[in-house]
């Protein structure tokens, strides 16, 4: 039974607030489109198959996801083009040879020339004639994965994947995970230096006589402040169908963007410490800290009213342990013990949406109130 | 179908090596034995019932939980006393009440005279002549929730609790959370405050006319640290079972002790940042940080050898995205990249094991070996 009001809910409880997500939704085609350049939204953010039919609707064709399980489950519901863009592990090879054989259009990404060795070892391993589909990454900034662009391994690494008759190389990627710290001018700057590496590296691969399908570019800031995506085939993007109080920080979003929030109970007033204690802690609301040292330092959360999403001033959740958080003002003025009584709703914006979602199996869905309109269930963890 | 080896596990997954377990759990009975207090051991670490059942052959025969899910899944596994010990919302008295209906002796806990006020009226509400059972509270240390020990407000909630029809009052608690920053003689000096504070507050009851059955007082640093424990009739500890990188820090334990940790998969080798990517993440590790600043910060874990579970050195997660983790040695001495193929398999020790294990639905359990000896499934979430 789907309930009714906000009020229904047992608290802690993950709430989607269903026009701010078509809204970001929305933008971000119109910002691909404006840039002439495919979105392949990332389904790691909402891992819900009605998100992933509004993301269809707004023009998506295919889709990203970071794990196996994430891609069994969508193409239980329909969905073949999934790419599962974080570096392969062998052991994942006869999971991924079950989706292809099923119909899938996986794609794969491997990011060293041991990588490849590796994906072309586990693939020739697979009983029958199954064809993995790989790409390679290409490590511009350091921030993580991929492989160097200057020296052969590129060139070793893509004939490797094109040459097995159990696998297949289908192009490059790159991730500004970089942008995370940055200005919008830097982000914009960022992008830019990814832009041309990954066109060096199609240019190397072809000058080699292999092809290059897909350049895969991606991360939500990087996409929404590139000056231009030429060359780019696809721009994969997660966050911003949430969004969250980092990617407000950096500039991505504002924050009456963020769509994602959590319900939580107020289960005791502390005058004597000018805080309230609520039930969502640690694992309702995720340890992630990404607003720390930032401009605006959030704590674990900003703290709004339940029925509009609106921020309550500068209220937040400073401390958290397992199953309740303490609430206090960020500027130390005395909150207004009188809006909250023992049993009172409040809502909280999330450092990271991605990290906070992945504590609920549901989300209740709203629409800008207090009624809840649907749940829409999610897949979590990486194998049944 | 239990797998047979480490090597047979979809990375990351979540290991449980059942003598570190059985090691842990014996010797904290042996303390509360020697303590001469009994222990009730907090399952919102397992989330198991097969490690309730090693608590039970401890001796264990009451226990904690920290979310009515968990009441309901242990509760249905035939553990019928179960102490609640968040302050409770009232949003949640229905579902309590079925739990005792259904032959559950589960106390709440509320920690304010507005919180047994609400609590009152939620029970009050209820249909039936269920009675939910109350304690209180005690804040001693300012670290989280908690009612002041001074002023009124302790007899007069008693009162209120013990005096409706819908309620029962059953005595008091505290928790010594401020233990986690201490050194063991801080922390022997912190425990023996509140067990102070917790004689005063139920002199302070019995001479109000009121009764005080339960003297509860928690922290696994506390208990491992108490110089006596007189007066206090039950010790709330949990991670004990387990252990981890912070509870090694401050001294609870030996690194040897720790109980659990993440499988991962080495996906990459980067020579050029003298680092490893491992397909274990902040979502597989959690985004805790609680070595963050002490004697040694672990990042977001250690890494260990897969079979042993032996620390390598003093290589670490030092960052994270999603779905992978960043291995690199904390002293920046190069790594023995011979060891690390792609594809090999290393286990992590975690920060904050709560924190770790929530992310997963099963424990792979082994005995100081690769051999998966079973599986053993975990709660997890807020509701159904």
């Amino acid at each position: 039974m789907t309930p009714a009001t906000l009020a229904d809910l047992q608290t802690p409880a993950l709430i989607l607030d269903r026009s701010k997500v078509q809204r970001n939704i929305s933008r971000m085609a119109e910002r691909a489109a404006a840039l002439g350049v495919a979105l392949r939204p990332h389904l790691k953010t909402p891992k819900c198959v009605h998100i992933a039919a509004l993301l269809q609707r707004a023009g998506a064709t295919g889709f990203n996801v970071s794990t196996l399980k994430e891609a069994e489950f969508f193409h239980a519901a329909g969905i073949d083009d999934l790419y599962y863009c974080v570096p392969f592990a062998p052991n994942k090879a006869q999971r991924a040879a079950a989706l292809v054989r099923d119909g899938c259009r996986l794609t794969l990404m491997t990011d060293s020339l041991d990588g490849a060795r590796a994906a072309v070892a586990a693939a020739e391993a697979l009983a029958g004639d199954t064809v993995l589909t790989f790409t390679l990454e290409i490590d511009v900034d350091g921030y993580r994965s991929g492989m160097a662009l200057d020296g052969p391994d590129l060139v070793l690494a893509a004939r490797l994947l094109q040459k097995s008759r159990a696998t297949r190389f289908a192009g490059i990627m790159s991730y500004a995970g970089a942008s995370y710290g940055k200005t919008p001018a830097q982000t914009a700057d960022l992008t830019e230096t990814h832009r041309r590496a990954l066109a060096r590296a199609r240019a190397t691969l072809l000058e080699s006589g292999l092809d290059c399908e897909r350049v895969s570019f991606g991360s939500t800031p990087a996409v929404l402040h590139a000056r231009e995506l030429t060359g780019i085939t696809e721009a994969r993007c997660g966050i911003y169908m949430f969004q969250d109080l980092f990617q407000a920080g950096i500039g991505a979003c504002e924050r009456d963007d963020i769509a994602l929030s959590v319900l939580a109970s107020v289960t005791s007033r502390q005058p004597r410490h000018n805080r309230l204690v609520i039930d969502a802690g640690g694992l309702a609301l995720s340890k992630d800290r990404s607003t720390a040292g930032r401009d605006f330092d959030a704590g674990y959360g900003l703290v709004c009213d339940a029925a509009s999403g609106a921020p309550l001033g500068d209220l937040a959740v400073t401390a958290v342990s397992q199953e309740l958080g303490l609430v206090t003002s960020l500027s130390g003025a005395p909150l207004d013990f009188g809006r909250f009584p023992v049993g009172a709703l409040v809502r909280i914006l999330p450092n990271h949406a991605d990290m906070t979602a992945a504590a609920y199996e549901h989300y209740a869905v709203v629409d800008g109130g207090a009624e809840v309109e649907t749940v829409w269930a999610r897949t979590n963890h990486w194998a049944d």
